[in-house]
């Protein structure tokens, strides 16, 4: 399997990421709640097609090209989870004239550009800080919300839809346990708002969009949508989150081996920075690791055991520590698979993913 | 200026680029030794062709597909400076068939897989391992070191043309001294070499490559060749390590202001991981940044007084922390122009600069 791989190659098991659309969607159906899978991790079209077989059809991304991506493929409603950049207002347009475009928006210089300029009604989302401290009004800062949703409610460009927030201080969290208080604290911001502009607005709704809470809880009380990501391949950083199992993984780099160092146990792989971006996790012993090699078991991805880290990155070497037992086993011109910490951005520098079967499947420009 | 600039741009200044090509390559004259810049950085054919404008004839790159990409545009000596991949072997027997292709091996699986598959004869390069611990046979391992030498001098497909190090471990210098210190060491594991071997290959040469000794060191002793990269653009990274200064820096991101934070003094601008990679620096209060903020003065970026940080990275935002009176300066849409960390890394994930006067310009896809 794989003998033609020549590079770096990321591969994509399609069994496992329709595994996770099918349980995400499957709990957002019990819950009563809307899906809205955000694309910034796949960047695929063809991935995006498989979210129609689970009664999908509503999307999230991070870029206006991404939308105009996704909607030349004939996705009609897509959220735009990026603060409205005022620059970029005749892409806006443009998009706002062909799909149903809800827009993201937390202050109003936003607001006003897209009043002024748009020729089409569109839907618009309160940014709130639920606890990310990245975007979004504070919740507490009642005049200054007052203030976006006076203006909201007086301009007939613009239909406010509900609040819109990421908790995405989970990242941070370790177990079920923290991920729930993250959950219980950002839900509460959300219910504060809801209680406060609900008389006025009786039909908004709240988003909130983590993968980690979207994974490990069960009750979402007052929301109406949920955007996660990264679930669709999850990666080695969720599995430290405690958000999935190594087998929920989607995603594998196949890396040649070149070179072998035996007095320092290391591998030299063909896969680097320019592969698998510079994120990096620690373990108790506080060393940073890039990835773990893996092996394809019964449904999902395996861990090599006792452990074989990706310990070094640079432009396209990585170096793999390994054991003495499993050195002796690995040779120069073999593939090497390892799992990376983060899925999207590994995906977002690779361009394109492998299929276990072989086909090709293209991502964004 | 740059008003028709919607989202994230990497700006590239072809005066300064310019400029440090200039001095290196007038270094390199004057010591008599060979520049062969490592194109990894720009991966840019237009760049490329600056370097004719001062007599240079010969580059380095990091991939053989890189090496296609150039060798399209004309150029006809090229090092791989990456150990070869015998999984590659179809692309490096077509491009060896084209130009003079100097090939980096330091396994005997590299160099019977060479010998064995092509057709035309090839220069290659012993790579030896001169502190950075990354690849290359280590200096004092006579026994595999004279194992490979041996089948090199047997090999008629195989020009054995020296040793090519890479004195990486330079980057974790800081300072004048360190960088010297590196360059002492990394220098007499070559000249070990050269005093071991030069009977048996009268013939070979010498060839480093790091940008923080090529930028800042003025004696090379023993060695032929040199084969920087960074230093086409330099980054913050370079000047902490004391190779550059901030208007030695030829690229900068234009970021749009999407949204301020009045209650952390933070702006929110359109660049992130996916625009800067996430390459961080610290200072000695040890809290990481990934870029800082600058603007355009004479003849160079300079960086914004007291200091603008770039703090957080996520997928595509960028949280600058700025004083309270930069913060009131700054408005919602406007460009900042941000100094990555890493150069490289950036113009990858960027596939594509903007000179000053508004020409695009673009890279290897």
């Amino acid at each position: 399997m794989f003998d033609d791989i020549t590079t770096p190659t990321l591969l994509l098991n399609e069994a496992v990421c329709r595994r996770n659309i099918h349980r995400m969607a499957e709990k957002a159906r019990q819950l009563g709640i809307r899906l809205r899978p955000h694309m910034k991790t796949p960047q695929s079209i063809e991935v995006a097609r498989w979210l129609r077989d689970y009664g999908l059809n509503a999307i999230t991304v991070s870029s206006f090209r991404m939308a105009e991506y996704f909607a030349a493929d004939g996705w009609e409603d897509i959220t735009v989870a990026f603060p409205v950049n005022i620059r970029e207002m005749e892409a806006i347009k443009s998009l706002s004239e062909r799909i149903r475009l809800n827009i993201t928006v937390e202050n109003l210089e936003g607001a006003r550009a897209l009043q002024d300029q748009l020729s089409q009604r569109v839907r618009v989302w309160a940014k709130v800080n639920i606890g990310n401290n990245r975007t979004g009004l504070p919740p507490e800062d009642t005049a200054r919300l007052d203030a976006l949703l006076d203006y909201f409610a007086q301009a007939d460009k613009l239909r406010f839809s509900g609040f819109l927030g990421h908790a995405g201080q989970s990242y941070a969290d370790r177990g079920v346990a923290a991920i729930a208080q993250t959950h219980q604290s950002s839900l509460a911001a959300m219910q504060t708002l809801r209680d406060r502009y609900q008389g006025r607005f009786p039909q908004l709704e709240i988003s909130v969009g983590d993968t980690p809470t979207a994974s490990v809880m069960d009750s979402f009380p007052g929301v109406d949508e949920i955007r996660p990501g990264n679930f669709l391949f999850y990666d080695l950083m969720q599995w430290q989150i405690g958000a999935c199992t190594p087998a929920d993984i989607a995603v594998a780099m196949a890396c040649p081996v070149v070179a072998k160092h035996p007095d320092r146990h290391e591998i030299v792989l063909y896969g680097g920075a320019v592969h698998f971006s510079k994120d990096f996790l620690t373990f108790s012993d506080d060393k940073p690791f890039y990835g773990l090699a893996a092996k394809w078991g019964e449904g999902g991805w395996e861990l090599l055991q006792p452990g074989a880290y990706l310990r070094k990155l640079s432009q396209e070497h990585g170096l793999l520590r390994v054991t003495e037992d499993l050195f002796g086993k690995i040779d120069v011109g073999t593939l090497i698979m390892i799992l990376p910490i983060h899925s999207c951005l590994t995906a977002n520098l690779m361009k394109a993913y492998r299929l276990m079967d072989g086909k090709r499947i293209g991502m964004m420009p």
